[in-house]
């Protein structure tokens, strides 16, 4: 046979189709947690990372900024938030983008050198990445938050927290020579009321259901395991940075493919929300971030709120927040609206998606696979642009989560992101 | 004022409306953990207590034959199945229903004098309830199975698992004083997929989420924790007894209320389903017990079913199980049907109770109540039976469970049951 010359639409439908069948196929494990600087090649002292496009300490957002400052009072690299800010400001502390480390935090997802992260390893196909322990909810570090209890809290999940995860872990490698099967808690969170971004209280369980006879037989105190155990039992919100590096290995296994027009990040960093395009590799396609819609704490308004900020629409990225959410419709309880509506968003989805997922189901639509693989072409073509469901940060630094609720990207990214695509492509 | 004369349909709804706030308002909590025949007033030696109405060993059914033999060599009053059956047959062994006890048994329901059984507390009424410890699906007791692994099991049951429950209960009450609170747990679990009878996944987590950390506590040997632990999470169904407890005492709470016409007892023995109504006590009432429609295991069909079985209709009784159905989309996978049919079902049981739960409520449904306290009165206004849904034994002793499935309620017992309460108020 001579050679076999392909319609460039027919490209992209074999381009899409091979990242949707990696995405579904992807198999994130968790294998390990380590020191951030340990852990991740190339970063060093006096560097952060932080959610969503590159961005600069003048144009950071409010909650970015408190963030950034807790890092640096963390580090010791300063002692007042003052001087923080001063050391920040003269550009002295490199800031990168998370995504470029296989990295992924929620909200600010400020990371820094000596912080306790995550490993997660794809079985399928040997990606890794990266994620940092979760605080809880209220004031914490990535809702921009920086004071003293901040602080302490962050330590203690450095010298108590991480030391138990250590010991599990390596208990869980030595008896199944792998680590914790992840993709099989989150495909179980799917049936009981989880939509892997704002309800984790099923992943948050099955993770703890998995771990604790390991935890038993650690050598680690038992009142130290008391502590741990109740840490990550009392936050629901504990697995969404796990599901997120399980996300991030999906997204990341179908990214990089000639002629994909298929979505491989969504990301914020609470100025502008930025996406990558597989076909397009690493190139950063932004726009303003959207101010969410939603249900706000008692005496803040949408008037308080930050623009919308955090890795962790990486979750919808890979099928899952908001085009999941008919399968966990208690979460209206969290970022409002109507069960009517989040059954139409997550009908809406199939709409600008390649597929349909084949592990991650819902039962409440008949088992339906989750829609899956966000297509470019198709966002234009219906005018439909992904909804994603997300905490809110007050605009202000220092002072943290004010709300949750739901945001829809803007059309301009993917008008942007297509205009590049033909550039590159010679379209 | 002088006295005020009430209609008898005023009479009964105002004796419906204290069955369904007692109902609503009972509050349960897991206390004690203790050997049956120490717990359990009355319970002695050659003596077993049985789900359902009062039967004899000749009108026993398959599943219950075959329980019946196992506790029996359980017990040791007899080494092989054929001479547990002489002894049964002769009348050697008394049998008693198990809510004549305030105790509920899934399935044949079987306790013995020596098996360990939990105890309940309601926090509102002071009442108190019974359950055995669930061994799991399968080969086991409760479904008629009695080989040589079924008696193992539950040897290791009252020898190591007990051990650790009542450390760690008596953890717990040194804490708190009270005890466990298991409402909680069950309405968490509405909103996490559960039903509360044949999907017990999420209260299953959150019961560990609870015991977890006296786990710990306890002085017991790490190795017997992985295992207890391991039983329990390994065994999604372990806490169905312990939601029947809970559903007991809500049932209870109910109970002796003159002139309510709410169905305060559902309970089948294989052979007839019996019903208790809040105005006439400890009554009786029973019908032939139907044989269930569902899902077999490969290579049975349902020429092999035995007619329903088991006290776990009294989640119905409390509003959950098939009146709650609408909560557990993904249940479908284990006793059938659609979707449709699941909404449909929980639709029409509105039509035939005397309210929605205050605390129990359906997030698809817009958090609606699920419907409670059944008014046999509607039952026949409406022709509209409760439908419950079911594990599913195998007719012969010995075999265990084939499937699981759907059964109505025939409109005969309510019939029956409002002629006896006409006898009894002279209407």
């Amino acid at each position: 046979m001579g050679r076999v010359y392909m319609s460039l639409k027919d490209m992209i439908n074999k381009a899409n189709s091979k990242a949707y069948e990696a995405m579904n196929n992807s198999h994130p494990y968790w294998i390990d947690i380590d020191i951030a600087s340990k852990a991740i090649k190339g970063f060093k002292d006096y560097m952060l990372l932080h959610a969503g496009p590159p961005t600069t300490w003048e144009n950071a957002s409010g909650p970015l900024k408190g963030a950034l400052i807790g890092a640096v009072i963390y580090e010791g690299w300063a002692p007042t938030p003052e001087e923080a800010e001063t050391l920040l400001r003269r550009g002295e502390v490199v800031l990168e983008p998370t995504h470029h480390y296989n990295v992924v935090g929620p909200m600010a997802g400020v990371v820094s050198p000596s912080m306790p992260i995550m490993i997660f390893h794809d079985k399928t196909y040997g990606n890794r990445s990266y994620t940092n322990l979760n605080e809880g909810l209220g004031k914490v570090l990535r809702y921009g938050a920086y004071g003293r209890d901040v602080i302490k809290r962050l330590e203690w999940m450095r010298d108590k927290l991480y030391p138990v995860l250590k010991a599990v872990i390596d208990e869980i490698r030595r008896d199944n020579g792998i680590g914790l099967d992840y993709k099989s808690i989150m495909m179980q969170a799917l049936h009981m009321g989880d939509e892997c971004h704002n309800r984790n209280n099923a992943s948050n369980l099955l993770f703890l259901k998995e771990i604790t006879p390991y935890m038993f037989r650690t050598g680690i105190d038992r009142e130290d395991l008391v502590e741990a155990y109740k840490f990550i039992s009392g936050n629901p919100t504990f697995t969404l940075n796990m599901n997120m590096a399980a996300a991030k290995l999906m997204a990341l296994a179908a990214h990089n493919i000639e002629y994909s027009t298929v979505v491989t990040v969504i990301a914020r960093n609470g100025t502008e929300v930025g996406i990558w395009i597989s076909g397009l590799g690493n190139e950063w396609i932004t726009a303003p971030s959207p101010i969410p819609h939603g249900v706000f704490f008692p005496g803040y308004s949408r008037e308080d709120a930050s623009g919308d900020i955090g890795d962790s629409a990486i979750m919808e990225t890979a099928g899952l927040g908001g085009f999941a959410m008919a399968a966990a419709p208690a979460i209206i309880n969290y970022v409002g609206g109507t069960i009517d509506f989040i059954v139409e968003t997550v009908k809406k989805m199939y709409e600008i998606t390649v597929g349909e997922h084949k592990y991650f189901t819902i039962p409440y639509l008949g088992f339906r696979g989750t829609p899956v693989a966000i297509d470019i072409r198709l966002v234009l073509k219906k005018g439909i642009t992904p909804v994603l469901n997300t905490g809110i940060a007050h605009k202000e630094p220092g002072i943290g989560q004010i709300g949750a609720g739901i945001v829809e990207l803007p059309l301009e990214l993917f008008k942007k992101a297509l205009r590049r695509y033909a550039e590159k492509y010679g379209i």
